[in-house]
């Protein structure tokens, strides 16, 4: 199946309308992706890559993909963009196995959740391959291709890195995907979209544990605690339910950068800890409304 | 407009469906019980007590009440069951001259998301004033009437703390109002009230404020972190966005509990970080698979 390169146009004439765009993981991200790619009609096919047969069977019948293969190596050698849609760690592993088999000049992309380790593996790769790393910033916390969803990139920030080596066509080529399902294409360097997702992703995950950890605490007291808790709990702990797996991957390859963040938290918790233990109201009253208003202008005051 | 107390039938043979439920307060929650009573025609007729005659008006023209006042003496001696909707500390204070206006034997009920400070006020009251505690865990960050919802107290636990002196029929009555409204009571002990919400309502608020003021340190360096906060940002930050002199009476009388929930909150963040330095793989997975079943019960896995 794979084609020779004789005879193809030069890549750089390749728009994202006519390329076969190939994904490999089918779940929730990867599985949103061709929903949303084929619903648009903004690239020529879209091929799914996934280990076992059954979720290729079930992409093909819920028509999810255009084309499916369980081979790694017959999938990425027709791909004009190739998107690694799995946990961070497993998309690290796959970079070079990629760098081999796909043709010269098509672009490798990633929607790992950490940007570091995944830009200095592709920096390894040999010249003539291109790549970007890419991050859309929306998930839920289902799993799995019977959770993708054609709506889940809608309105989404969608941060891409750019390589010393990515070429204008190439993040062309991704800002146009990135557009083609909804989102926001944001650029942003590695180490710092790291830190800034630390921040807004991987702490509130740290929170949301430490909240239900806190609960289970009171519970084994008291087991009313849970039928007490009610939506204000189910939203603030709602990303303790996330998949382990990939938040593990996160977890061990933004370190520092999740370290200086629950230092940080755990600070502004004494802060608060230590105006409610010296009732200083005042200083309360400020802080907690310059926290309302700070949030605010993103997601508005009566958002539920 | 006040009833004499000749000829009236005894209290305890009033049940709720002929009752005129006075509410004092009619924001989001006072509001909504007002919608939810009228909707259910549980009761006999519900009066609205606010400050301002806009306010009555407004609730008239939506039909929100049947009969309103701006005069505490003239609502709450026309009431079979007087529910305080205001913030904790205005409760406390309102306690003693609902006491005083109210015909012997009449039920006063409150709404406050605390409990000890307002259950000890209602224990001063004379010992012809019928009292109990209650607390809806129910609520969303808009305020006032016109975020009113007559669906707000559908399915949420309805915390109701009797005094010594509360009658079986005066529980009865706050039970079957609970339930007229869709909520479902729940009998606990005041100090224990406190400490489980504590845990699963006051800790959750300051999480999230702990989660802003980190996002706006980061946002210092670079203000794009707020354009890549995504929903899971949006949900675990979600009560930041509380009304601020709801959340500081509820802070000012719930110091005790509240600080023992905070330390252990940092206990636990302290556990994830130490075992994120140590790249302890196998206690973070199980830590956190562990963290993520104990949700699960409450709220299924995939609820967004």
């Amino acid at each position: 199946m794979s084609g020779g390169p004789t005879a193809e146009p030069d890549f750089a004439e390749i728009p994202l309308s006519s390329a076969t765009v190939a994904i490999v993981g089918l779940g929730l991200m990867g599985g949103s992706l061709a929903l949303a790619l084929r619903q648009s009609r903004a690239c020529g096919q879209v091929l799914g890559i996934a280990r076992r047969e059954e979720t290729i069977a079930e992409a093909l019948a819920r028509r999810v993909v255009d084309l499916g293969t369980t081979s790694l190596e017959e999938g990425l050698s027709q791909a004009d963009v190739a998107v690694l849609a799995v946990p961070v760690r497993a998309i690290i592993g796959m970079i070079p196995v990629a760098g081999a088999l796909m043709r010269p000049g098509r672009l490798l992309l990633d929607l790992g959740s950490t940007k570091r380790e995944i830009v200095e593996a592709m920096n390894r790769l040999p010249g003539q391959v291109q790549a970007l790393g890419g991050h859309p910033m929306c998930g839920k916390e289902s799993s799995g291709l019977e959770a993708a969803d054609l709506t889940l990139y809608r309105g989404a920030p969608f941060a891409l890195v750019p390589l010393p080596r990515t070429t204008e066509h190439s993040l062309a080529l991704a800002r146009d995907l990135a557009r083609a399902v909804g989102a926001q294409p944001l650029i942003v360097e590695a180490a710092q979209h790291d830190r800034l997702v630390a921040a807004i992703s991987h702490l509130p995950y740290l929170l949301a544990a430490s909240l239900v950890a806190t609960a289970q605490e009171v519970a084994e007291d008291d087991g009313r605690v849970w039928q007490l808790a009610a939506s204000g709990f189910r939203d603030t702990s709602r990303l303790a339910a996330s998949d382990v797996r990939m938040m593990l991957d996160i977890l061990m390859t933004n370190q520092a950068a999740i370290d200086e963040m629950i230092r940080r938290a755990q600070a502004n918790l004494s802060t608060l800890r230590a105006l409610i233990s010296a009732r200083d109201e005042v200083a309360l009253q400020e802080l907690l409304s310059a926290l309302r208003q700070q949030r605010e202008p993103m997601f508005g005051k009566g958002k539920a």
